[in-house]
């Protein structure tokens, strides 16, 4: 199962925006900045459910929330953070080989700034918006991460 | 911030829906029926954030979504679950005072059947959708209830 699922097999391009690794997981600057800061994190182990999570990777998930959650509020000023662990893509498949990951947007009360562009997430205090257009210059996603891997390391 | 907070003091119409508890968590059967199965999980405390989780409550978090998952797979045939931890709506208030709190809904490949009553999961493989009627009868309610109660505890 592991041999055919691509998120244990992520390719450089996708490598280039990791954040943040442990033993058990691998932070990344999501691909789609529909909302901005979005990351994923991704089990390292080919698995696909809460449910069959190791006492170790569960309690390792709470230290990369806890530090996740941290950044966000002190270092992008966000008031919140969504969560979110659904894996629904994985099942548009006849064989579903889900790999288990979670997403994590951070939500804003006023514009975030970054290189003079002003970020304004536009649906605070509601759910996130599914279809969203990636709002986020390419400069402006390069300081981004940046800005968040030197404070979440 | 504990005693004008709703979380903290539900009614009695919706202790009537409560499934299963622990000492940190409880769990309800949602109001909003429009995923079938829905349900909340609830912090006992009032916190609100999942970072501010204690290592008790964090661990015991994990014991009732391995109870949930099994549940929903099998006793309902659920494919998989959608979990979320949100609290936007929170952040609509001037002073906001969240509640820590997960939505949890079952995802079903195949119609779900209550009383003769056939359920179909229309965005099997896609994000749940946010505004979406409720689907469930009052008496296919009270059937998933004490169906899902029986097996919680």
């Amino acid at each position: 199962m592991r041999s055919n699922c691509e998120w244990c097999n992520l390719s450089e391009k996708e490598q280039q925006w990791l954040l943040y690794e442990t033993q058990y997981w691998t932070v990344y600057l999501a691909d789609e900045q529909d909302y901005v800061g979005r990351c994923i994190v991704i089990l390292n182990r080919h698995c696909g459910s809460l449910s069959e999570l190791s006492e170790s990777e569960w309690n390792d998930l709470k230290e990369i929330i806890d530090k996740i959650e941290y950044v966000y509020k002190e270092s992008l000023g966000a008031q919140l953070c969504n969560w979110s662990c659904l894996m629904n893509s994985f099942y548009k498949n006849e064989a579903p080989n889900p790999h288990l990951h979670l997403h994590v947007r951070p939500r804003f009360q006023y514009a975030l700034t970054l290189n003079g562009h002003h970020y304004v997430d536009e649906e605070f205090g509601c759910h996130y918006k599914c279809k969203k257009s990636v709002v986020l210059t390419e400069e402006d996603r390069k300081t981004l991460f940046d800005m968040l891997k030197c404070n979440l390391n």
